[in-house]
């Protein structure tokens, strides 16, 4: 398998820690977000993915995008290590975090938004650095309060082993820590991230362990 | 099932269609994002739902959020109509398809969104409309060039039959429609909308259908 990835993309972070954990080896082909003006907008890279974003991910033959149908497509054709619960209810609950993340909070302050905010609607840094963290908040507040009024809440977003909600917590903890949003009023979620990080699977997908990382 | 609705709500509207498709009977229970200061923001939504955003599923005690983790839901519950295809690469793709739109397009010009932009950033009417239609022509234009690759389209966005991608591209080419975006430079888009809308299920989930509608 062959991963289009970028060591600071959330997106392809989740997709690593996903590979990571259920043990399947895969070439990274780092995708530069900024240099030449950026390598994901270049006809190559389109070519793969038209959408001009990370993740892609190639095996035998299909391409593939979204970090979630990928994921899920793994889950699918690699059951194990298991990514998401075996009962219908639990299922939906684990997708539900994960895209409280991914629809919810994650797009709103990707690359290509924060470019428009500056160069289109000319905000200052003080400005765009209170949209990153308005919509962080908003997120890790929904994500915490998901957490926090089910019982189903173990040492991992879902029991005591990481699923797919956790592939996707622990990329937009990294992205709040980079933009010092406090995790103080979220404390399932740092207890969550810090068991996480425990983990040779989420360490080893850390941005700072990739090769392409600066 | 007791589905938490509002008419215009465009992931509530693929839930509907789902739910149409797979001929499951629900109530409709409507949340007026408009009135009383946005009903989804009181208390009594926010114990359904804190992420305040809709839709919220009700069946048999579970109580689920986020579209397309209920249309999964509802594929494994009640596998008949079938949404996803069968085959792993090909359900990635429909997933994928659907993500362009539930994680790439839609989040960007939500309710909550546009007033941050009017409210927050001063944003006048133009600037705000620009807003809208960039991100939902980059959302269009990146679903159309996956439709037109790929031999796997058909009648529908993956074969001829429709799946999660078609409950997500309906809803959001009703959005594009009430902001007048030109759906000319979107054939197959276009094309598979209009296949959409002739069947029951689909106009049956349209927000002119809903008992909420205004």
């Amino acid at each position: 398998m062959k991963l289009y990835t970028y060591f600071r993309s959330s997106a392809a972070y989740r997709v690593r820690i996903a590979l990571n954990l259920k043990g399947l080896p895969y070439e990274a082909v780092p995708v530069h977000l900024l240099r030449n003006g950026g390598e994901q907008l270049g006809e190559a890279y389109r070519d793969i993915n038209p959408g001009a974003l990370l993740p892609a991910l190639e095996d035998e033959g299909a391409l593939l995008t979204q970090s979630l149908a990928i994921v899920e497509y793994l889950e699918e054709t690699h059951p194990q290590t298991a990514l998401l619960p075996a009962d219908a209810a639990g299922r939906a609950r684990v997708r539900a975090l994960a895209m409280t993340i991914a629809c919810d909070t994650h797009p709103l302050s990707n690359l290509r938004v924060l470019r428009y905010l500056v160069h289109t609607l000319k905000l200052d840094e003080a400005a765009k650095l209170d949209w990153i963290r308005h919509w962080m908040r908003l997120g890790l507040a929904t994500f915490e309060a998901h957490l926090a009024r089910d019982g189903a809440t173990g040492r991992f977003c879902h029991g005591d082993t990481p699923t797919l909600a956790d592939c996707c917590l622990v990329p937009q903890v990294f992205n709040a820590e980079r933009f010092e949003v406090d995790l103080a009023p979220y404390p399932n979620i740092a207890r969550i991230a810090a068991n996480c990080a425990a983990l040779p699977a989420f360490h080893a997908a850390h941005p700072s362990q990739q090769p392409d990382a600066e």
